[in-house]
């Protein structure tokens, strides 16, 4: 993991900790990399217990609910994809924020709509809020964008849990 | 990624896609760093659909089956749990071969029966066999003890998938 991959995923462990909220990671490009972020820090398990990597479309649907009609009508790589994943992770786990990453990694799988490169991010709360970023990260190597990915989705979280109350 | 897992990671995916077989995860120590070195090749969605990262007991028992039971008697870190985590990943998935890592990361955590770097492993198949190694990589760092966990998984994919049988 990058140096700053690590400070970043230590203050979210803190800042989660100090607030008593649990997080939980939907990934479909990243493949794993967000959770291994988390628990490269020690003492993780005070606020990650679970991740989802949901690379396939079924996987999305069998450990997250995503509609199977949402994936036909919107394709796996869209913000409504993001959202729904988000959403999910929150309902399939006991955490109070949820990250979702959903993107075409490359080299392969890019078309002029989506190319490769395009990253859909979302970020839900227990409450039901729900934030979502797109990012177009442009003709990198498949590592840069999933890292670049990674990045974006502890800042994310970091947002969230920084904007969280307290839990009681 | 280490050179010598990206290596191991595609030699595993050419050799699943040759055979028709699929894989899956299920991590706790490692905490999706298996997953994310699949999925760090390009093409991975050829043969890796889902992983499944169960931090915490709660999570090996809802996302994998494992008996609250089995985790009382034996602990989350023993053959036992480690070989449930295994067959666990592949009733809840599509795959032919899973492996399950579940150990002592460190620094923390560690006791004279189960010191650090205490890490079992179990790679599943979908008839039901199962193969168990335990390892104790004694007293080194988080990464390291991670790092080398990967690679362990790793073999015994390759392992399991070279003496499978090509899907029909």
């Amino acid at each position: 993991m990058a140096d700053t991959t690590y400070v970043k995923a230590n203050n979210l462990v803190d800042s989660a900790r100090a607030k008593g909220l649990r997080l939980t990671t939907a990934e479909s490009c990243t493949g794993g990399l967000v959770a291994a972020a988390l628990t490269d820090i020690a003492g993780a398990s005070d606020v990650f217990d679970r991740g989802f990597v949901t690379y396939s479309n079924a996987a999305k649907c069998d450990m997250l609910g995503v509609a199977d009609a949402m994936l036909k009508a919107h394709g796996a790589v869209s913000a409504e994809v993001a959202r729904a994943m988000a959403l999910g992770a929150i309902d399939h786990s006991l955490a109070d924020v949820a990250v979702a990453v959903t993107g075409v990694a490359g080299p392969g799988g890019g078309s002029p709509e989506k190319p490769v490169g395009l990253v859909h991010f979302a970020c839900a709360r227990r409450d039901g809020a729900v934030n979502h970023v797109e990012r177009r990260y442009g003709p990198q190597s498949r590592a840069e964008i999933r890292a670049a990915s990674v990045t974006q989705a502890l800042d994310m979280m970091i947002d969230a849990v920084d904007a969280a109350q307290r839990r009681p």
